[in-house]
Order: C-alpha cells, then structure tokens, then sequence
C-alpha cells in the first residue's frame, strides 16, 4: 500500500523509534505486570513530564483508559457530564455504562466544547434521590469536532466543576496535537489546569498500542490497580507498552509528531482552500478537517480513496435533503504524513470537487 | 538481567520470530480495527489450524478473551460453572461478574478438573427463577494446577453440557503446552471434541501480547464485535496484535514452544527428584511444578530468585502449622531455557533444600 | 391532614375498594410467589384486559416494572432510544443504565413525545461495532409533559420501530389517564397497536404499590421470572400486590379514577383561566398542568402548599433571569379530589397571582 | 384453604394488627417517598429498638435489603463472604454479582455459620491487583439451615472482621425467630454486637411486604437514598411499608410471633421424634426442621402436602443412591399456627413414614 490514508490517524503505522524501544525491551526476564526497569523508567519520564504528583498506569486502549479513569472516582449512582458528541457518549459501544454502572450525561454544543453553564443546568439534581449525582464534568482536548479548549476555558471549567464537587477527567487521546495547537507543554495543559485524571493517549501520533492513564492527586489511586485490572487493561509483558513511552516522552516524539500531522494539516486546507474552496467548512485547528461534499459524488470517492462520513444530517432542509443531499465527511492527517502525500490527496479531491 | 525467571511463564521475553512478524507489521497505511492484510491472512491460519468453522476475534489479555468469550453466551441470569482454582474465578479481580453481571459458581477439586458430576449438582437450578440458570461449563486447559484433561474427560464434560443445554469454554491460555503433553493437535483438542469457544492464549508461549477468541459455530459470533469493543478488546492497530499469530502458527512456534518449555520442567523434574526429592509434591505434566518447603526457608529463597507462594494452608495439623510450617510454591519453565538455566535453578534450589 | 396535594398524584391514599381487596385476601396460607388464587384471578383479568397474547408479571415500583421490562429485550451492548424528560432518563437515579448494562439514548422533543425521526437519526449506528445497537423505543402515555400520544402517533411509531427490529415499550404509570383522555380503551391503546410490552402502573390512579408488566408476545417471556426475581422484584406474599388488580379491572376503577383525576384537572383549567389567566402555558390533556410563577412568589407558595419546582431554565434571557425570575411548575390532581378540593387550591393560588 | 402449609414461613397470611396498621395509614394525603407521620413513628421506633445511632431505610424485599445493604458498603473490585447456603448466593438469582459488580466468595459449612478463619483464608488476596478485595462478611441469622449463632460467635466473627478493615451485614430475615431461640433482645443480638448492617425482615414473621435495611453507624448512610433508589427499593406511597412496623415494634408482634413459630416447630419436633423417629436429622433450633425422608415416599407426601425439597445430594454411596434413594427435606412452622395444625400435620406424616 503506496497511498496514505486520510480516513483516520490511527491508520499509520508506528514511528520508527517506538518500533526500536518495542525491540530493545526484548531482552531477558522480569516479573510481570510492571516489575521491569522499562516500566521504572516510563513512569519517571511521565513525573519529569507532568510534575511529581502525577501517578501514572499504562492500559491497553482509549476506551479503556476513559472508563478506568472514569472509574476511578465514580460511584453506581454517579453522572459523567460530557458532550453528546463525546468519544466515551458515542464511540465506546457503552462501555462506560456497562463498565461504570453508571449514566452519562450528554449535552448538545456547537463546537464540541462544554461550558460551566452546560454543566450548572445539572446541579439542581445533587442530593435528590430520584437522580444520577453529577461526579465528574468528561471533556476531549482535542475535541471530537477538531477545536480546542483554550487554557482559559479549562481553567474556568476546572475551576467551577471543583467549585461544585466534581472532577474533571480529561480524554487525551490527541492532547498532543492540542499542545502543539496551543503551543503550551502537556503541563500547562494539564497539571498547571487542576484537572484530575487524563486519558493519555499516543497510538493516533505514532506509538503501536497502549494508554497511560494519568492521575494528578496522589490520594486518588489507591484502588486504581485493581480497577485496571476489572477492566481486563493489565498486561502481564507490561514492558512493551512502557517501553513505548521512553521515546515518546524522552525523544519528544509527541511534539514532533503531533506537529508534523497538524502542519500537514493546514498546508491541506491552505491548499483546498485554494482548489476546492466551496467543501470547506471552518478552518481546523488540529489534524481533523470537516468537508461538506454532495453524498453521490462522496460514495465515488470513498471507493476510491476511503474516508468517514461524519454525519449525515446536514441538509437545510427536506427539499434539499431530497434533491441534492449533502453530507460532512473529516479528513485527518497523520504524523508520517509529508507534502506530497498531501499534495496527492489534494489531486484527488480537486479531480471530483475541485474549482 | 543474566538469570531466567522461574516464577512464570510471563516472565520472558517475546520469540524473535515474533518481533520480526511486528516489525514487518510496520509499514504503509491501514484502515483501523482489522481492516489489514495481516489479519485477514492470520484468521486464514486460524481457519486452517481449527477448521472452516472457526471464527477467530483478536483481543488485549487472557481475561480480556475470557471475559467476552463467556458473555458471547450468557444473559445475566446465567451462571458459568468452573473450578474454584479456575483464573476466572480467582485471578482476575471480579471481572467476570463486573463485566457480565452474571454469576460464577465454583466447584472443588483434588486436581483441578471439572467432572460431569460437579456440572450436575447444579442441574436442579435449571427453571427455578430463584437461582441463577446454569449456561456455561468453563475448563482450563493445562489447568491452574499444572494438570491436563484428556481427550476422553473432555468429550465425556462437553457431551454433558451439550446434552443439558449448556455451552463449553476452554481457557486455553497454556493450551499449547497441554497439546504437547497428550502429542495431539490443537485442532483434536478443539474443534474435534466440540468445545464452543476458547480463548487460545500466546503470551504465556513467547508472544508479546494479544489473545485470540475462537467460535467453532458460526451462528455464535454475530454480537460478538460488540462484546469485543464494550469490553475495551479492539485496538485500532490490529494488525500489531494479528501479525504475531502469522508465525506463532504458520512457523509451529505455538508447538515448538511449548514443547522446549514442557521438556525443560521434566528434565527439571528429573533433577530434582535426583537431588531435592522431598520438596516434591508429583510429577509435572505441563510446565509447572508444585513444591513443598519450609515457609523460612522459601522466604529466604524468593528473595534470591523470585518464584510465587500457592497455597499457604497446607499444613496437616494446627501442630505442624506452628512448629514447622511449610508451604506450596510453584516454579514454571518458559519456552527460551535451555538446560543451564534448570541447572543453574537446581544448583540454586539444592543449596537451600538439597539431599 | 386535610387539604389535599396537587404536588403528585402519588400523595393520595388508596381507594377503598382496593384497600378492601387487600384485606379480603388475608386469609389462609398459600404457596408464595404468585401460587395463590388472587394472582390467578389477576392474570385472567389482564388476558380479558389486553387480550389472550397478554402475560403479566407483578412487580414492585414503577422503577422495577421499566427497568425489567427493559432488561427482557436488551444485550448490554444494545441501547434504549428514550425522551430527554422520560421518566427512566431522569428520574430513576440511573437504575436503566446500572441494571441493564446498557445505554439509553435520549432525545429532546418538544412536547414530550417522540418521532419516527427522532429514532431513525440513530439507525446508521446499526452494524457498527463502535457503537450501541439500538433495540427499544421507549415512550411514556401520558408523557412525562402531561402531553397524549394519539392512536395514529402511536402506530406510526411502532410500525416504525418493528420495521428496524426494534421493540416498542410503554411506560404506562399513567396510562389510564391517557385512555381517558383519548376516549380509547387500555387495549386499544397497547394489543391493538402493536406495543410489545408495557409497564402498567396503579399507584399514581389509586392503588396501594405494585406494578404490572404486561407483555404482548407469548415468546417474549421465557426468561422474565429470572429477570424479576435478580431486578428484587418478586415478593413472597404477591397475593397482596395481585389482589389490588382485581378490583382495578374487573370494577373499572382504573378508569372512573382517572375520569376523576382528568376531570378535576379540567375543572382547575377553566378555574385558572378566568381568575390567574397569566400563569397558564398550555392546557393539559390528563391530571397535569405546567405554569409559570414568578421565582420568589413560588417559593412563598410552595412553604404554603407543597407543589413541585419543574424547570428552573425558562427565562428568555439572562437579562430576565437576574430581574425578574420565572420557572415553571407542576399542579396534579388526583383520583380522590372533588370540586371543593380545586375551588380551596384556586382560591390559594390566587391569593398570590390572581387577576 | 383450610389446612395450613409447613413449606414456608412465607405461606401464611398477615397478623390482624398489620392489616390494621395498612387499613389506618389511609387516611389523607402526603408527600411521597417517606414524607408521612407513619414513616417518622416507624423510624422513632427503630431507633428506641437498635439505639439512638440506628439508621433506617424501608425496602421492599429480602433480596432488595440484602443487595442494598451490600453495595453501601462495596465498590466493583469488593468481594462478599458468605457461606456456600447463604439467601445471597442461592436464592437470588444472582441479584447480587448482577446490581453489585462484585464477587461473591462462598465458604461451604457445616452448619451454616461462618468462623473467622473460614474468612482468614482469603486475607491474603489484600492488596494483590489480580484478587477481589474482601470487604463485607455477611452472615445470617438465624442462618439458612436452621441454625442459629451464639452471641460469642457474632462478636468474635465481628472482632475479626473489623480488625482486618471489613464490614459485617446480617441477613436477618429471620432474626426475630433468631432472638427467640436466644432470650435476647434484637439489641443485643445486633447494636451491641457491633454489626455495621442488617437486613431486618418481617414478612416471614407475620408482616405483609417490606423490609428494613438498618444501618448502625450514622456516617454509613450519606448515599444510601440512592442505592435504594437505583436498586428499585423506594415506593411513593411508604406510609404503607413503614406503617406495618409499628405495630410489629411497639407491640412486640417480632416476639410473639416468633416465639410462637419456634414453640410450634418445638412442639412438632417432640411429636416426631415419639412418632416417626427415624425421619429425625438434628434437633431445630428455630422455625425449620430438616427430615431424612426415602424419596418415592416424599413425592407422594409432597402432592398431598407441599413442602420443599432441601437436599437432593444425602445418600451414602453411589449405591444407596439407586437402591434406596432417601433426600433431605424442610418443614417449617409460622406465626400463625396452634397446636392442631401441629397435630393435623404430625398425622400426615405418621400416615406415611411413622413407627
């Protein structure tokens, strides 16, 4: 396969060095489950990266990493506040429910950003038995929709859900391209915010497989090994995972990657925006690009080249929806992605939409 | 790290065939989720090794396999029979009950097998709604106790089951090593005696990571990807987890693995029998081996070389206990010990508790 | 206590004729768990009721009779497509989510009811793994808004739902007052149309406490006593929760209850509207009626005679909310009141807001 | 039905005062959910029973106070030890494991009381990520087999409970008939003894339906409301749950009726062991007799009389089991019964296995 995908981020392969630390750590005997210098040396790059205070545990996928965090500081009668267009409210197939026992609460946005105001309508259930008790406000940086939190609208979030006994539980899984946005350091957009619990994620920016859940007070993990453990998120080899994050913290592949899939991404839309400007939709502020297209010349395309629909219900109204329907579809750059990946992608969207 | 670990057969590292199938894994784009060419070629060979039937699902861990195997059967009202020795049932902290809402009830044994007699004292529970209903017989094979089911106990539990309208699972995370001791194939010990579903384990057996769920009956399987995801199972990178199994079963690396780590316990056994006679509690039949010592003694002895405490209730009397307590403790062989390491770990062994 | 509560139609008592029912049927031992006389004589008044297809089980609360006829439908994998007000979305303290397993998708609506289109929004999530399967509509008769489906709003749902293999449930806790208003019977409403199960409550309409969870397929029922007994819906001496059905159905209280409860709301409707015309939003269809109140009168009124605040987010603007506050509140009649009641209760609502 | 039945102490009816009770709490109108002078003089009157700490929630089954106690106090990785007879873990259905998420250890017994070192043996699964972490022992009283606790065994099983961080619940669905047998106070058997909950039943002692969950240590009930709430266990119109405990209370109907299940059973006792000896097992110590009887014998007995079958599994060998099958089986005596229920049933029996 010569062609880049530009369906989603975790299409790409790995990055070299993540492959080199997978193979170095193949070497000899350790006790299982974290026993391993690999492990050791993980968990003090991920304290040298987020403070001392950070306490982290490596798990096995995204979802995983979100219900376990969630897990962590929810009760069977709690809410998860998130947005409805949230990776743990429409991508998980339930597993926070099912795992969790618990509701999430799902509230509509524009731009897949939640709000104090978003969560305050909920507080007037506190101490009613008849409701869910909201625990934990859940937010995406970067967000489902492609934006991203500023450090302000954290901070203001942060501060009313503590304001209000509640968490706040940050899914990560392209915090790096949110850092890289925002040029801010992971600390500055975690630790330095107050947020509780992160999902840190690295398999969409270049790492093979594997999550770190990140907890920011230490007297919140006790009972964490054994809720990873519930939560079939514990590998006996731990140190492949571990492993990963050596490079990743310590070479900066984080930044660099998640720099590459964003820069790529904006010479893509700066070239569309040239080409085929009547697809655009908003200029993306991360690797994600929502297009508007006609859904007859989109099915073509997918066939061609494969990428998702985002969603389908688009259309101003009946009549358009019947005589020219139109749907949103993303397109995402990856960090392995160069200029003539893009440019290739480009010739191919302007040889259906272009002009 | 010179020494080899004795404590578990998870304690090495991962075959270099293995690293090799990953590193290859590594190149060009994919469609997420088991959309690669190294799936599709590794569910062929599980066609091959298990039979056309043979639906096979790629997960994350063994309790990972476990877990969705037996909620692809069971509503939950259902119980799931095994052992009280069984993994399911002691070491995987409440999965099995947290992910299936479901019951586990557990059976006594000398050896560690299930006989159609523990399945039918719970036959009565069958349509009365005070009792969870009986729906699952789940086997380890090799068992927790380092014993094997032959190929006539199976057949015998398996028509039982099938005759009571209940469904078999097998816990095939050392699987491989109980084919080598009865010299039968994977398949004759599968598929041929009609098992509903295994999870047909790797790691344990020189793989990195990753376990296989496989259906013998088509008709079970059409909910299963929905199990997988609800369950955090399905990475994106699948193919990272698939390639491993192209060699483990197109190179025989699952038999000639297996086979090094069962011929090393013997030829351990063998030694030990020779030289520290009285620790020994029976012959291995797979590659673990259950001993006898003095709880001091064996305190000392961890602390030099790791290995794990199994059963600390094993005095005859009260008497005993306090005068002279002695535990059980088990020691594994793993699929790269060549003899200098059983004789490096005997040297070691013989020191404390020889002649 | 003498006045009478427009805060629910569960402040009331019981009617006589069921408190009767209740006593008559303490007499003598028989086997518990519905094998008694009173329970037979129930289930053939349901099967004269709703037809011969019609099995009924007894169960504890409202909470019970939805969760458990949920249940009998879902995998945890699957999702139940609700209304943001429905009762088992807001009320239930998240009992849906943490019983099942399984999610419930809600949707807003206007008026309390939902549309084929408000479910076939989710159907492209049928066959994708990342996502809940949705499998049950749920719909509540008289809504949750005091709004009425019609015959026709229900058909057209159900035909909907059937044609995408989904199953339709009725919380009915007020379906008596919906057959009322519709002039339809209980089986027009429910046989007829096609629903497949229905939770019938009748203790907001008169009754003691027990529930009834009617199903309308003979196969759909298999596995209920398993469900209900695990959900601790069952109880021993059901006869005592059977008994009150008896004279619900067979004297037709179900309906001169709700005729009484819907005409009394009527009568208050006419009331308010000549003498507090300003505080109406619209004119209730069963014993329900939403106003509008001035934040700090409310708050005087309600240490007065208790009623329930419904929605504190009403205003038009923020400019409104700080100056001059309004929220909306809920009046119910019940099956005891007469017209002095609701002369006595507009005589103190117009104490405050009259003219 | 004129013959009264020795199935179960849940065949009876209802004591008059009950009934009286219900009949009186229907007067007027209240606030739902526990908002009534019924429930504030039924919680009064717990706390004059169990002292001034006792908290009491009203619930609607064993199951429901059972599950509800046990979830107050685990979260999902917890882990319940129970013995293998226990309501729990037989007679739920898996209510437990299913509303809990937890894992339940059962012991097998003697005679269905639990030691402390029945629990000391899973001491060691403390703090070790791949075991469910004992927190709750739960214990019944008088247990499933008939036998009752002695004072210095509660307090030791507590003693060693709480020195090793676990909570002890008491399932005393028949702790008065318990109480009986002991000349204590319900107090005593349980304030003092330092239980952290109690499942406190009255429907197998002349009550109608609802238990009570009555915690001991205020600082344990914070989320109790909704626990009770989420598990389907609140009614709106409690007045008639609580108010059937005011009677049961204030005028010692627990003791009366107790004293006079247990004084029958006593009666019937000395009547079989003078005119069917042979079928006697051990002497009762409660409301339960457990008889050995030949089973064609029983099956006919049981088609005239009812009673259940306790124990299919008694038999010697293998031998006897085809020859001469004999089962063990239960006959229980209830509040209501006078000495010619005693003897109209000792006839029965003599008519078929006397002499």
């Amino acid at each position: 396969m010569t062609l880049k995908s530009f369906a989603s981020d975790n299409n790409s392969g790995v990055h070299p060095l993540i492959i080199e630390a997978v193979c170095k750590a193949n070497s000899g005997h350790f006790v299982g489950y974290g026993d391993d210098i690999y492990t050791v040396e993980a968990k003090k790059l991920f304290k040298e990266t987020f403070g001392d205070n950070a306490e982290v545990f490596f798990v096995l996928t995204g979802t995983g990493a979100n219900v376990t965090a969630l897990q962590a500081y929810t009760d069977r009668f709690h809410a998860v506040i998130c947005t409805e267009n949230a990776h743990i409210n429409v991508d998980e197939c339930g597993a926070p429910e099912h795992c969790l026992g618990a509701k999430l609460i799902d509230v509509p946005t524009v731009d897949g950003k939640l709000k104090p105001s978003d969560v305050e309508k909920y507080l007037h259930f506190k101490g009613d038995q008849h409701h869910v008790q909201p625990k934990v406000v859940s937010i995406t940086q970067s967000t489902e929709l492609g934006t991203v939190y500023t450090i302000d609208e954290l901070k203001a979030l942060v501060e009313f859900a503590h304001a209000h006994d509640m968490k706040v539980h940050m899914d990560g899984a392209r915090i790096a391209n949110a850092a890289v946005a925002l040029g801010c350091s992971l600390r500055e957009l975690t630790t330095d915010i107050g947020i509780d619990v992160l999902s840190f994620g690295g398999t969409k920016n270049g790492m093979m497989l594997g999550e770190a859940v990140v907890f920011f007070n230490k007297d919140d993990v006790e009972y964490f090994p054994f809720i990873r453990k519930q939560n079939m998120q514990l590998i006996s080899k731990m140190r492949y995972i571990s492993a990963q994050f050596i490079p990743y913290l310590c070479e900066n592949l984080w930044f660099l990657n998640a720099k590459q899939a964003n820069g790529m991404m904006m010479y893509l839309y700066d070239e569309l925006v040239k080409k085929a400007p009547k697809i655009i939709t908003s200029k993306p502020e991360v690797n994600a690009m929502f297009v508007k297209l006609p859904k007859d010349v989109a099915e073509k395309m997918q066939k061609e080249r494969f990428f998702y629909t985002w969603d389908e219900n688009v259309c101003h109204c009946e009549e358009e929806r019947r005589s020219n329907p139109h749907c949103i579809y993303r397109f995402m750059t990856s960090f392995d992605m160069v200029k003539e990946d893009i440019d290739s992608f480009v010739e191919f969207v302007c040889r259906y939409v272009g002009g």
